[in-house]
């Protein structure tokens, strides 16, 4: 099956946005075992009328995003319509949801919005949870074309309950081939693949992938041999242990959070270079709030003195990037917040503020609980967002580690 | 100039990396005033053919990254001079180059090394400060077709010192078409539209463009007429006033950070359903220790009131998400930190927890200084991420707001 993307939208090409769709539906069709084989981006407006004709000759399966919307420039779908010979109709039901929701905003949708609600004959429409454009499923001769909205949300949303579930029914055949993810943190991608890989070519599996970010990497093997899978599973827990932290794609604050919840345990948090971006992880979690309560953001001094009681003595002795402090901090923050564990950080997030001892990437991270307090030295990156994430993510599991540690 | 880009690679197609060559090219070429037309993604190997057969129909200018590496799917070099008719020779220099980058590390190069030494007759050759494969830039009838490595830093480096100077020199002779951007908050896209557009059409503006993200919208506008787009800027900057955040790509929190650093200001803030987002957000503009030192995560209702000195009567006359409650923790915050303006935020962040007097997606949000307490109730998104996405928006602008109040 040859499955090309089109994606639309000006912003992309003037760089006001990075393409994420093109990665988010490629790992899902891949999940499956499907490939994209090309991928275009054009302009909003006609941009999309000479691509999707190029692209009809060539695929089975057309997904194009984006130029759903109730402006002049948005018109996928009405040159999609015109391009596959379809008539637009009218349909109330989705007038209906469009109304409803600009009504909940105490709003009412303007005449354009009208454009919305018309669906090209024998498509199917899929509902926008989280916008007022619907998508649309046009089969077409031989192929068919989807059409999903270009805001993220919107779009993975409507792919994840509606557009996937109808491809998987409809259009794709088999579905045997299967694959299996583990996420690894704290082991480099060469490292990750040297020790791993002669293991897993050695019992037959050959399509063996990589995906690294920030001081962690995916490892993902694709098979049609569910045997070979099982036995695969095996080695890498092995070979990896501890620092395997999620089978699928789980999110580390959906572990721990979930961990937490299990073991009836609170999590509290201080934090310095990370500046609330661990807390903000935890609660992006649904129900989080049963297993976190308090969280401080001690960017200056003086937060660290006054909020978590850290000694001005120790500040004086050691610094702010130093174990003696963020074990106080950690100290500090469960004492105050009366939780079961609790992480502190305290680095250096750069880009200046580094020195030769300490220089930009320095981190420290220590977490208390009421048997005892820890803590870890790491040498982070360089670029701020990453430290705040590599930072963030090895606080969360030093926690997962504690709490599968518990009986 | 048509330009088009046709990023080679597997690993963009297979969703394991996301492509960021072409925001980063798009920005490079726009800061002069050109725009990509066209953007292709095509697998390794072959490809690349097809793709570039097309864009040599169309195009001016076509940069092609990817595929000059010395394994056997790396064929952007021979497939490139095939079609455009230019025999490979082989250039000692690029070799010598090569085989001192090995022994430096102590290796020597391997044969295949040696494809990467071939350059076509006529092209211009750009050494690599960052790896071996030089890039390429060879003039072609009325066209130019340029070559550059996938991996990010060798591309960015070898673009920014060798490819654009040459272009900049060689190929693109004005620079007349500019592009003027507005980030507006609280208006919808529809809204937007409908209140500027035939304002903007009848100053004689046809490329009009909107990009909507929660809560807001970038309007943007292009032309070759620079009074136009003076025009444009008057009447845009009269129809939304305040609610213009940014005239570029900066971000809400970089411009708080900036007016907070010269009106030397310090900000605290006080989040329930935002989690930390604030504050994470406050934090990823370097420098932002100069305005940002106390920040509270106070999730639970016995935080509000061990941490900001919530009054347990206001907690359970008018529970957590209210007017009375956020105006308390603001005060709190204020007071507690001694910052010039504290944020506090309380609200229902979903997917549970709504009840029909407080549906899910309410938000209180209350700032406070030390002459006045003010709060706000925002009916926001239903998907979690969103809500703090918007509520923290909000939050950083009422702050934005009271900062250019000032003198």
């Amino acid at each position: 099956m040859k499955i090309e993307v089109i994606n639309t939208g000006t912003e992309i090409l003037l760089g006001h946005v990075t393409n994420t769709h093109l990665a988010y539906l490629a790992k899902e069709l891949f999940s499956i075992g499907y490939r994209i084989e090309r991928q275009i981006t054009v302009p909003d407006g006609e941009g999309i009328r000479e691509a999707l004709s190029e692209s009809l000759k060539r695929a089975d399966l057309i997904i194009i995003t984006g130029g759903l919307g109730p402006t002049s420039d948005d018109i996928t779908r009405e040159i999609s319509a015109e391009l596959l010979d379809k008539s637009l109709e009218f349909v109330p039901e989705i007038w209906t949801h469009i109304v409803e929701r600009f009504q909940r905003r105490q709003k009412t949708p303007a005449g354009n919005n009208l454009r919305q609600a018309m669906v090209p004959e024998g498509a199917t429409f899929l509902q926008n949870e989280n916008g007022t454009a619907p998508g649309l499923i046009i089969p077409y001769r031989h192929l068919v074309v989807v059409l999903l909205p270009g805001p993220p949300r919107e779009l993975t949303s409507m792919w994840k309950n509606q557009a996937f579930p109808w491809l998987k029914e409809n259009l794709f055949k088999s579905t045997e081939i299967v694959q299996k993810q583990w996420r690894i943190l704290g082991i480099g991608e060469s490292d990750v693949e040297k020790e791993i890989e002669p293991k897993l070519r050695a019992i037959g599996l050959t399509e063996i992938g990589y995906c690294a970010r920030a001081g962690e990497v995916d490892l993902r093997v694709i098979s049609s041999n569910l045997s070979h899978l099982d036995q695969a599973h095996e080695i890498v827990s092995k070979t990896f242990n501890e620092a395997i932290y999620s089978l699928g794609n789980e999110t580390m604050e959906e572990i721990v959070v979930a961990l937490a919840q299990a073991k009836k345990k609170k999590i509290a948090t201080a934090e310095s270079c990370t500046g609330g971006f661990i807390a903000h992880r935890l609660t992006l979690v649904p129900g989080c709030s049963s297993v976190f309560e308090f969280g401080w953001v001690t960017y200056a001094n003086e937060a660290k003195i006054k909020e978590l009681h850290l000694p001005s003595s120790t500040l004086d002795q050691f610094g702010a990037v130093s174990r003696e402090t963020v074990l106080a901090m950690a100290s500090g923050a469960l004492q105050e917040s009366n939780a079961d564990i609790s992480i502190a950080v305290s680095g250096i997030a750069g880009p200046t503020g580094g020195t030769a001892k300490k220089p930009v990437g320095s981190c420290w991270i220590a977490w208390a609980t009421k048997e005892r307090v820890w803590a870890e030295h790491y040498l982070l990156s360089q670029n701020r967002e990453n430290f705040k994430m590599m930072a963030s993510q090895l606080a969360l599991d030093g926690v997962r580690r504690w709490l599968n540690s518990l009986d």
